[in-house]
């Protein structure tokens, strides 16, 4: 299955237990599309976050996070994993 | 000890092994500066690379980066790691 790191900008104004409701969401409907989401990380002063998934394609990524409410601004396709 | 996630853009024109060596230039002299870099990846049609460590401070994951030539473009400090 395919690795992709995913970038949100902009997730300002977040504390971290918001981010932590914001990927169980994403974790909740994640099999609907057959993505599993790793880890996700986020500096909450930047406003950036960052989600490792294992996915069929960079599309289902993106249709969970819409669907939870946070569209990625980025969808990287991994070609290397270290 | 802190975790922080370094980005690099625009590493385009490199293999999948020009990376693994690159991460493995970082690994060399990570000591030096107490770093611990976890994971790298890598979108080798951006040019994307993303780097996740625990280390004493960004200065010293960006000094590590330097001497490996290598400068991080970004190093955001994580305030969630789930």
């Amino acid at each position: 299955m395919p690795k992709f790191m995913d970038v949100h900008h902009g997730m300002t104004g977040l504390s971290p237990d918001d981010i932590k409701a914001a990927h169980q969401a994403d974790l909740a409907i994640q099999s609907e599309e057959g993505v599993t989401f790793e880890h996700a990380w986020a500096d909450t002063d930047s406003g950036d976050v960052f989600c490792l998934s294992d996915a069929p394609s960079a599309g289902a990524v993106q249709r969970i996070h819409e669907r939870a409410g946070h569209r990625a601004d980025e969808i990287h396709p991994l070609s290397v994993s270290l």
